[in-house]
């Protein structure tokens, strides 16, 4: 690869629009000074934008798309009618190879569908998960999935742990990440079947991490683990419950400052403090999400996100990029398959 | 019924011991004039803690019981050698009839086997959930099952829905509560086949209830309705990533609000508004949980509950025995057979 690290982005994806998406870029080419773009989009809107960016000039790359697809739009529609979208184009550039990363502010159903169906899965992996990047009281925490699949098998939790191991070494830089199994209970015999057998698996296995066992649903605020495992269903509801919880508790918050002069007095002091609260519970500054398992990177900015959190989400796909991220899942799961088979041979 | 209603108590099981229990009951008598208590476990302890209440001498009985349930005690172990422990002697007093309602904040799944011994399930429903009470952005909603079973099939969900039903009648004094079942999302084709056939019987059905369909994790908290349904699996890692992430909070504001000089002043000033908000968090003023579904009523205080925790949790067991929620929940549970019958009939 002869070019620089390239991101194939979709800047018409968002809520905030392709200038959000400009701002963010001018945040990226602060951090990293050897990244290029392929922008998608309207190039009507695109190129003004642009030409008012003179430090983007020979770093951002134009390609019109003139469809757009809308955060109502069924994925089988998209697949079937959005080929001339933004999303589309953003996906194919990487399929083609133009791009090493693929981001995009969109449609979640439709962008996992587009980005399946464009580039496929890895082999030996069987379905493409969702992880997303959790505070934690000693720092951040994976979670994965979060929603591309209702349900999931023994070999698919597996797949989720050996995606999410490779995730937290290429954005946490951890050479061997810890790894625990979201249960109702630690003790080994606790849960349903499922879990039980894709523990045993991560149990007897020899890959690059410290398997932690089972953890439950306090953990994951904790940080008792770097990458929390659990089906789509169960991890989607944990998501939900747990954004909707922090908005219960800044509410509370709220009121009870607003309860008393005294107390209101004592907020306006401390509001820089309180300002600074509300920044880290404010999903613009997160990342997002991340589509694991695909022949390709698929970053998901959050649709609601800024520039901020724009920026944010391209930083994850470069350094999922850097670490060569599908390598190690490849890696790892014909470990895992070898020694399965192996196992299986010992039986005999 | 000639005499008053009656609590059966399990005074041994908390962490905070059966001082904290007596306690409890002196707050209960200023609400409740005309209830009684039995109170089991060991007589050299509580009948001292008893002598120095004379509010209480005419209206709480000891009854002796040697053993006592711990928190690591296996549910095997304890329905094999228990039957000298304050947690078993507190359900037969339930079953005999001596008492209305019973509770402990002992060992859960102790509790659970004891109460499923030795008093049975009610006639139709297949299994008993535990329920809780969420605090939300508009009051409090319920939330079951949180861990009694790890699997639930449409039927046992449908259960479910019929007694968080008649458990929001009770405590929240609600004609027809809204009732929603978990899912990853508020369309009727999203989630798995058990949530979706759940929600088709009780769209089909006729219950005291208005059945709003499929809610998100986000939804909890937000009081979308007053009942959310879900498997014991999923509706535990909810309520522990939502005790999480309110603990995540709450540090990130401590720590906020330590990090200058202004922010400390602030803080100060209104430190009586963040106690409330710390009170409001506290796992000790609620209520614990409550076991549906079983031929008699048990509440299980929280383990770590004080005084106010277990007063509260014995204001919800009164609240559910003068409400006779049992009785609702049967007659429920019989129109939908009856309904299911009925449309089968209809098919032939």
């Amino acid at each position: 690869m002869t070019r620089a690290l390239t991101v194939s982005i979709d800047a018409m994806g968002g809520e905030a629009g392709p200038g959000a998406v400009v701002s963010a870029l001018l945040k990226t080419i602060q951090r990293h000074s050897d990244v290029q773009f392929i922008l998608h989009g309207d190039e009507a809107q695109l190129k003004p934008l642009l030409a008012r960016q003179p430090k983007l000039k020979d770093r951002a790359l134009v390609r019109h798309a003139p469809g757009k697809v809308s955060m109502e739009d069924k994925p089988s529609h998209v697949l079937r009618r959005g080929k001339d979208t933004s999303m589309w184009h953003t996906i194919q550039t990487l399929k083609s190879g133009d791009a090493d990363v693929a981001i995009s502010a969109g449609n979640t159903g439709a962008l996992m569908a587009v980005s399946m169906f464009g580039l496929g899965i890895i082999d030996g992996i069987s379905r493409p998960a969702i992880a997303v990047i959790f505070p934690t009281l000693k720092g951040q925490c994976i979670v994965l999935d979060v929603g591309a699949n209702v349900t999931a098998s023994e070999e698919q939790l597996v797949d989720f742990a050996v995606m999410g191991e490779a995730f937290a070494h290429a954005v946490f830089g951890l050479a061997r990440p810890t790894v625990g199994i979201l249960n109702v209970g630690a003790e080994e015999q606790k849960g349903n079947d499922g879990v039980r057998a894709a523990a045993q698996i991560l149990r007897d296995s020899n890959l690059p991490m410290a398997f932690h066992g089972f953890v439950e649903g306090d953990d994951i605020a904790k940080g008792t683990v770097d990458v929390v495992v659990t089906d789509g269903f169960t991890g989607n509801i944990a998501l939900k419950t747990a954004e909707g919880t922090a908005k219960l508790v800044g509410s509370y918050l709220r009121q009870a400052l607003k309860r008393s002069l005294l107390s209101k007095l004592g907020a306006v002091i401390a509001s820089g403090a309180l300002q600074t609260l509300r920044r880290k519970l404010d999903p613009r500054t997160q990342n997002g999400g991340v589509f694991l398992g695909l022949n390709g990177i698929v970053v998901k900015a959050h649709g609601s996100a800024d520039a901020v959190g724009f920026a944010s989400a391209v930083d994850t796909a470069i350094d999922m990029a850097r670490a060569d991220i599908n390598a190690r899942i490849s890696t790892d799961r014909s470990a895992i398959a070898a020694e399965s088979a192996g196992a299986k041979v010992g039986e005999l």
